[in-house]
């Protein structure tokens, strides 16, 4: 399971305040705890924290860099930020994120490729959220075919189908697990399978069982990636144990101190 | 979830000392219990707190009795004994087990459309428990076949895939959960699809948490009904919230206790 931390990000009052003061230790503190929780990648969203967004996400990354080589997620839906701030950063990258709609696939497929960054397609158009789990498997081919097109290899594509918080769309769980079942199929090698996902239980009670619960279920639908909180002992648990569960890894006596050693060793 | 009670077993300590005493009391109070923790049915096995088994089946009938009105889950391997026992069990009962032989199919199926109650077949052959999921398909598919050519309505069967430990046995969660996806359409109606859960971490470390890992991954794959701990908030808990997400039950503040006061008229 590649564990996309989802701690840096502006909208928690910790980290809007370590942007606003330019406070490294904190930010860096969240870096090298999530990494020591298993995760092995960290997302950077400057959220509200600040206006300037291109250079606060310049200042996380140069701040983050100091303390972990792991891959780091530049999470920000605009092409003009990722454009500017993509290129800067050092080490491996994914940009996240991109709509499924033809012109800004034109656009960030290939800053993808000339950075050699990882991309996040969301299945998203101009009409938003789509209610059809057919219509998520169409948009995550759009995105799949652009990929292809433009020569970014398909494993270096995540699809994110979007859930949706399950107190106000119901139907939303279930419609994202039928459309990950088909779009494991969708290309050879098969693009990453990624949720945001906190979002399920957004406004919830609650929120840590919704969470821990969804994981599992999607992760058995084919999901194999999730921007997640590995600081939540449970959740990391729980996703541990589903891969043990389905053989992604051997069952002894410590298998969960076992997965944290393996994912502190390989970032 | 059509959750049956696992805790009035004689390989607990508890229930072998109530049955060596004929404690009623103490029998009486892990029915009650279990109810109470959302149980819609009780499995009672006198395991090896006693040789005379039929006798002591039925003091356990007759004691739950006085407390509950719930469907009682016979649970013991021998024809002899259901043969004896059922017949004297007054409302809901299920009988608890029969292998995919057809010599015992031909006796343990009549006896449930004798006596108006509900069966559980195990994928189990002369050849043991199958290693392949097709395998544990194909003994579904003789069990309900046998029903249907007896008369038994495939909506009182009960398939039971056979779960076995995770740590002796790593391929066995995969197993199952491909053989559940298929024998949810073996039949219209289909058979329930049910596992002894707890079997799945026997003899592992965090067996709480792998119980209620798996029983999501069940519970994804088409599982509708479990013999496992109802007094384990997590497994509860974990249960609820899945349904929830499957949109059997809608997302309400107290989905938790909703559930449970449903489960509680219910019975």
């Amino acid at each position: 399971m590649y564990v996309i931390g989802e701690r840096i990000n502006g909208m928690f009052r910790d980290v809007r305040k370590a942007i606003r003061k330019q406070d490294k230790a904190i930010i860096q503190d969240l870096a090298r705890r999530q990494m020591e929780a298993g995760a092995w990648a960290l997302d950077l969203n400057v959220g509200p924290a600040s206006a300037e967004e291109v250079k606060v996400l310049l200042w996380l990354v140069e701040t983050v860099r100091e303390v972990t080589s792991a891959p780091l997620a530049i999470d920000n839906p605009k092409w003009k930020v990722q454009s500017e701030v993509v290129p800067k950063v050092p080490g491996e990258k994914i940009i996240n994120s991109c709509k499924a709609d033809e012109d800004a696939l034109d656009q960030f497929v290939p800053l993808a490729v000339e950075n050699e960054a990882y991309l996040v397609g969301l299945t998203i158009d101009q009409a938003g959220v789509p209610a059809a789990a057919e219509k998520r498997v169409e948009l995550g081919a759009t995105i799949a075919a652009k990929a292809m097109e433009k020569g970014l290899p398909t494993d270096r594509l995540f699809i994110d189908p979007i859930i949706l918080p399950v107190n106000v769309s119901p139907a939303t769980p279930g419609s994202v697990l039928a459309a990950m079942q088909q779009l494991t199929i969708l290309a050879d090698p098969p693009p990453h399978l990624l949720l945001g996902l906190s979002n399920v239980s957004q406004g919830c009670n609650e929120r840590e069982l919704i969470n821990r619960t969804y994981l599992v279920m999607a992760m058995a639908a084919g999901m194999d990636s999730a921007i997640m909180d590995p600081l939540d002992t449970a959740l990391m648990n729980t996703a541990i144990t589903t891969e043990m569960l389905q053989q992604k890894a051997i069952y002894c006596d410590s298998f969960l101190d076992a997965y944290r050693m393996r994912a502190k060793a390989a970032t």
